[in-house]
């Protein structure tokens, strides 16, 4: 255990300047590569994967699985499910020993736990990519070494928060001649269990700062993944419960708790009287369910879903404009919860580096960036990935009606075996609200006329307010009009980019640089990560007696 | 403005300091001697004091207020009562200003109206004592300085969270050979307007760390006193309405609601949608409803109620140890949220440095130290203070039926005018729950008969886990048994004194060193003051842009 924190106290010691400087910073290498991971990683990583296919992950007398790549076969992968009631009973008994622990001893094994998952990366890619459906960059990317950082982010945030809480104390207060005098001493208490709820399309992006926060503070916890992306948490758990046993804690200290989609445990483990502690990435209908019922006694943290806009008002390279603005649509198909969804675009057209462009004209140049993106198939499936949901493109057949397709969506040629969908871009008019007022998650984006960029920056503020959004973007060449949409979007809780043109993306959000969600709006109660996020995961006890002055 | 963030900088930067090392510290001296706040400022105030009553305070279409001391007479005073709507809009008018002041300006002024505060606590005891029943010291130390600290307090924690958010940063991430830089700002954004609703028996104490923290992170505030004490956070309101107005923002940034008990508006003001912050403390009935439904989006902070159990197992000072807890029994006639209820004590009695006393010899050792700290009637009325509530007097004459009456309750001699009562001590076995299981606020104790001590720990510890508690007092000779009541009281959420028979009291609990509620048992959501107490008043928004790198 001490060799864990020894190890890994220089890479804690750098995640926490980071938080607090904000520049760039990832402790785990982003590039899928042989000289960093070793020549052989992504082979042995791909046959380990094999290895796990059609088979159980672990021995239980009740097993659940049904996961089914979005690139074609089904895993076959069935999992132990256990009853609510032993999870949390598994959990308490394990719970005293970590909450007992020292703050640094937690954290070096977590990181440790971070530093193998980071190792397992090519693994962690290809589980990510076949429940997901993201490409394999991609899912190497945000399922492996970014999601680690977002741990590591939230291990520093926590130990941050810890480090303000002194031991004990000396309190002497002059009463006269004498004085009176106490020692202190304070102890932080874990707030219960920690309840992770996974989704299907970055369950460890949006899994591990919950998950990390709630353990570096001290909490045991309870994962419970998407039923259709189990396998990589259920990866996560079982390193984390490696890890744990080697330091001589009990592994149920972190449990996986797999469900089905016919029977459904999250509201059982949610409202578990012994849980303390809510992270739930997924959709509102639930959210709303949980915002609800899970009392103010617990600590509750969402991330829902959003519309999130783009507004053109003018810009210096309409190129670059369209081609980031295309990788932003098409990137995992438009199902991040970053993803841009509504552009707002004057009827009267923009001004641009190149001349006046009108409102078609800048449709045309969407569509054709978009296509010019995708043009080979093999480029495509990357970027696009793989529809996770089949639901979706239902979503993607009834969008078609709600305006004048300007580019329509297509499978990618030679995935056949894929369930794949290029994005669909409709223009309608800004008062046909019912269709662009609401979320249709995944490859749909609206291309919405306003009377002006003034008019577009409002209605995206608005629905940022009234429906959710995470990010926004903004083009324009006019400092007035970018301090205009700094202000409205920052009351509107949504992350604003501006004239983004080149390598860096409206729906990329760098791990200790970058706040992702405001809990501003209802896209999600909470940001992850900040101070708020880890605070209200631990108590703080006290007992004080009188010492000689 | 810039003047006061001069003057009291220095004062700020100490109390920093103080909740890092949690030492002794005020910033407000809390002897209310000449001395220090001016020879004829006692004077002064009890002829200020006189001026207000029978008046109208302000001026307003609609007045309300039906104040009468404890001590006797009604007050006479009317406050203007504006619609929840206007008060909201004011509040929404004034805000953007607010919030878009620097940290440090909000914090000078913030600090100036503490001073200001803290210049009239002659005046603010008077209105304390006369609202609450405290007596004049007790009212000058709770009301006036005690409760400035404690918003000094909230105002460190929120400048401490406040400086952990860079204005700016270069994000600058290498990519191949080139790399990509953006610039990136984040700005605080509050949560929305900030309600205190106020409480009964310690209106600037309880209130002021909401009021201050909400303020400190920018968000403008809407004060709710309790129809029966109004007076004291109305002096505050408009001493911090004048500040404001000195520094140049709109007062409406501190606003004053005041109601009638016949109609309530802390439920309207509470789910209004611009209100984003519910502060609050009083019973658990408008406390649970609150918690049910002021919605996740709303940051909710309670303190309500809880049965502080007090655990005897051993003392080498009887003598010390019961004067000490008769004059935390005796302290404001028991109506602190801190003051012990419950006491349980070995069947067996327990060991003491003059010998083993019997179960019966403590019981009439604790009657016996009540009766002589308040044989003095003067001391009595100064200690004991008045009555709040005439449902208190009630309560007591239904307790007398709940067992044996080992001191009895009495009114003090001399106090014709005023509601007052000495503690009533009540003697139960332990399997009379019915009678100790739940509060029963005021001057009423039980002495509980328990096999041993162990069980009776276990007992006092079940009970606040179940019905809250927010201090736990333990005497014992054997450090095995405190350390078990310290894991004991930590678990269930209490803070925990030991072995107290001098100067200081379990009730007491001091800013900056001690931890006011715990948030971890049903007498309350939240401590303060902590970081998780401030940091979810606000929200950070970001922007970014590239630059070349």
């Amino acid at each position: 255990m001490a060799g864990f924190w020894t190890n890994h106290a220089e890479t804690l010691r750098q995640a926490v300047e980071a938080i607090r400087s904000r520049g760039h910073f990832s402790a785990y290498p982003e590039a899928p590569s042989g000289r960093i991971y070793g020549e052989t990683a992504k082979a042995e990583a791909e046959a380990a994967f094999q290895d796990l296919l059609g088979k159980p992950f672990g021995k239980g007398e009740r097993m659940v699985g049904d996961e089914r790549s979005p690139w074609g076969p089904a895993l076959g992968i069935t999992y132990p499910a256990l009853p609510v009631s032993t999870l949390v009973a598994r959990a308490e008994a394990a719970a005293p020993a970590w909450a007992g622990a020292e703050p640094r001893t937690r954290a070096g094994i977590l990181l440790e736990i971070l530093h193998r998952l980071n190792r397992a990366s090519f693994l962690m890619a290809n589980a990510v990519m076949h429940t997901t459906g993201q490409g394999f960059a991609m899912a190497f990317q945000a399922g492996g070494p970014h999601a680690q950082d977002r741990g590591l982010e939230a291990v520093a945030y926590a130990m941050e928060e810890l480090a303000r809480i002194p031991a004990e104390a000396r309190w002497t207060k002059p009463a006269g001649k004498d004085s009176l005098a106490m020692a202190k001493r304070y102890r932080v208490v874990p707030r219960g269990i920690g309840l992770v709820i996974g989704c299907s399309t970055f369950p460890t992006w949006n899994g591990y700062p919950g998950l990390f926060a709630s353990l570096a503070t001290g909490n045991a916890v309870i994962v419970k993944p998407h039923p259709a992306a189990i396998l990589p948490l259920a990866l996560t758990v079982r390193t984390a419960r490696e890890v744990l046993a080697e330091a001589g804690f009990l592994p149920d200290i972190v449990q996986l708790a797999p469900d089905t989609a016919e029977a459904p445990i999250a509201a059982e483990l949610a409202t578990n009287r012994m849980v303390g502690i809510v992270d739930f990435t997924g959709g509102p209908a639930f959210g709303g369910w949980l915002r609800k019922h899970v009392g103010a006694e617990k600590a509750l943290h969402t991330e829902e879903a959003g519309i999130n806009p783009v507004v053109l008002h003018s810009t210096a390279d309409l190129a670059g404009a369209m081609r980031n603005l295309a990788f932003s649509l098409s990137l995992y198909s438009g199902q991040m919860c970053t993803a841009p969804q509504n552009i707002f675009v004057p009827a009267g057209g923009i001004p641009t580096g190149d001349g006046h462009k009108s409102f078609a004209e800048i449709g045309r140049a969407m569509a054709e960036a978009i296509d010019a993106l995708l043009a080979d198939p093999a480029r495509a499936a990357g970027v696009a990935g793989a529809i996770q949901n089949p639901a979706t493109l239902e979503r993607i057949a009834q969008a078609r009606g709600l305006g004048r397709v300007v580019r329509d969506s297509a499978p990618i040629p030679g995935q056949d075996g894929a369930r794949t969908a290029t994005p669909l871009l409709i223009e309608v008019d800004h008062t046909a609200r019912e269709a662009w007022g609401e979320e249709r998650f995944g490859p749909i984006a609206f291309l919405i006329r306003v009377p002006d960029a003034e008019a577009g920056l409002r209605l995206a503020a608005d629905s940022a307010r009234a429906r959710g959004a995470i990010t926004a973007l903004v083009h324009s060449t006019d400092d007035g009009f970018l301090a205009r949409a700094e202000a409205e979007f920052a009351r509107a809780g949504a992350a604003l980019s501006e004239n983004l043109t080149g390598g860096v993306f409206v729906n990329q959000s760098a791990a200790f640089s970058d706040y992702h969600v405001s809990g501003a709006n209802p896209a999600g109660t909470s940001c992850l990560t900040d101070a708020a996020y880890v605070a209200n995961r631990f108590h703080i006890a006290m007992a004080r007696r009188p010492v000689a002055a």
